[in-house]
């Protein structure tokens, strides 16, 4: 497979969303999220989401240069229309307002309704615990999961991600759709023309488990575990969609369906662990390391934490570069020429 | 299988209890902690813990007199020293706390370490819930579940739990162990000697997957759907017992080990989500009837939203009565003798 290094494919996703009327320094600032992604191996919410945006952004569906506003500030506490602008610009300002809040006042939240797809959760969490912080985010999204016991979708894939500042060793982070896996695993495969996914994924449009790519693509994902999984999405959704007065569960729109907004909404939470626990960082450690020190299950060769998948990817890709599968490759290439942008992404 | 009425069940738990050296006020607390949990159907945390807190009582694992103290509150955020006191009677000082805090910031959270085992996560969340607040809940717990791909005890069942205030429908209220099931229903199998248990549940002491009830009682449970369930865990012992201060991982005892206190940790956050979203309440009855309303897959006759299965099992063990079975009931009757409290539980 091709590989692209990070810098290059920064660039000319800037260059391709700047085509596409984006103000450069949202252009940055979405291109960075989604490189992020492919750097930590998480493809699914890597660049290939770009001809998504792109065709949102096309068809009149996102308004680009909408930055939003707040609805209201009370303590630790905010709410704020995105005005159905870019996710990634949304999510940067609330984020931001969090910290700030948890600055002030040791916890903040803050919840954003009308925003867009913001890429990865890790990435808004890994930001706000950059500045010593825990940092949650949650985010609701299209209704593509049934709720245990149906078959009709009414929950997304709703993640739940923690990032959390660290002493000597690496910050932990944990970024987990309540789903069994992200629906953008089986997006790619069916992008990449793969004929087949594992059991437990997804189920069929009649609401039936299946193996079979196509049918999964036009059938729904699987809560995680059950009940447990499906009460988890629907935990993220009061978080999201209810607290903040947006949309909620089938009034969501998708970013593979045009014609309508997306309607998602964000909350993120910054915690200021240091004023609860100054001795927060050699704590959080000390865990890392004794949960480590696990002896190995038969087939393992040792105990990962959250987030050391990750990071071992990003280590390698830093050098190696990022690779592109043909059909990310493809979709990329239609969706730049689209905005005028025929120079090829790898020169 | 003898039922016994809720009343009765207080009654007689609360007898126990101050013949114990409990201060009656904690013992009806202690004890409308345990038989609710009885009620909602969830008997690995009802009554049949009293004779674990009696053994920890007798034992001097557990002191009955202290109620703790605060080690600091700043802004929004509380951490609590338990001193060793009953679980509920701590957890209810940091619950009033948590609810005082989001009364005046929007958000409170509250971190108790040096805690004991607090009964069900779900009664304390609902308290919050009740003033009108989202009730988020947390423990760590005794290391008996080995983190994902390792055959070693590092995380508890660490329940995550959140309770939210409804308008016309009955309150929405999550509370799940992060492993496939709790702790308490393998115990509950053992005591009453059901010589098997389902797939997925636990593992044996060298970490095989294993069905059968006294390997499971001697081993392991397995995280909820793999490295996801671990990493729920984690977070939940980074909120809990990193934050508080107290005991981490394997610095954990249990009801079950005598010779050393529990040393658990909880921690309690309160969202005064009506100063985010008036309408809050209308808008969590149009989700649950939203998911409600998803056409049942097959096999099933509706579906269910998170505290429905409890609520009408409560409806009707508040007529029919508790069942007890017959290893809970000869194990309290025994308890109850040795702190000279020979009435019946069945009058």
């Amino acid at each position: 497979m091709p590989t692209v290094s990070a810098r290059r494919l920064r660039e000319w996703s800037e260059r391709v969303l700047v085509a596409a009327g984006v103000a450069r320094e949202h252009a940055t600032l979405v291109a960075e999220s989604l490189v992020a992604a492919n750097l930590r191996g998480v493809d699914s919410h890597g660049v290939h989401l770009l001809s998504l945006y792109l065709d949102q952004i096309d068809a009149g569906d996102l308004d680009v240069s909408a930055t939003g506003e707040i609805v209201s500030e009370s303590g630790a506490c905010m709410v704020y229309d995105g005005r159905n602008g870019l996710g990634q610009v949304i999510s940067s300002i609330c984020v931001d307002h969090a910290i700030r809040l948890a600055s002030e006042l040791g916890l903040g939240m803050v919840t954003a309704r009308e925003s867009n797809h913001f890429g990865a959760a890790a990435w808004w969490a890994s930001r706000i615990a950059r500045t010593g912080k825990i940092g949650l985010a949650f985010c609701n999204a299209s209704p593509i999961v049934a709720p245990w016991q149906g078959r009709e979708g009414r929950f997304g894939t709703n993640p739940i991600c923690m990032a959390v500042p660290s002493g000597q060793r690496d910050p932990w982070l944990l970024d987990m759709a309540t789903t069994t896996v992200a629906a953008n695993r089986i997006f790619k495969a069916h992008t990449n023309r793969e004929p087949s996914i594992p059991a437990g994924w997804a189920m069929d449009r009649d609401g039936v488990p299946t193996t079979d790519t196509e049918a999964a693509y036009s059938g729904l994902l699987m809560p995680l575990g059950g009940y447990k999984g499906s009460g988890l999405a629907m935990m993220v959704e009061i978080l999201c969609g209810v607290i903040g007065g947006g949309a909620m569960s089938t009034e969501l729109g998708g970013i593979r369906f045009r014609g309508k907004p997306v309607r998602a909404s964000q909350t993120f939470i910054a915690i200021d662990v240091e004023r609860m626990q100054p001795d927060f960082r050699d704590r959080i450690d000390w865990l890392i390391d004794a949960v480590k020190s696990t002896a190995p299950a038969a087939g393992y060769q040792e105990v990962l934490v959250a987030n050391e998948p990750e990071l071992r990817i990003e280590r390698d890709r830093l050098t190696a570069g990022i690779p592109v599968p043909e059909g990310t490759y493809e979709a990329l290439r239609v969706a730049a020429a689209r905005v005028g942008v025929t120079e090829a992404l790898q020169p």
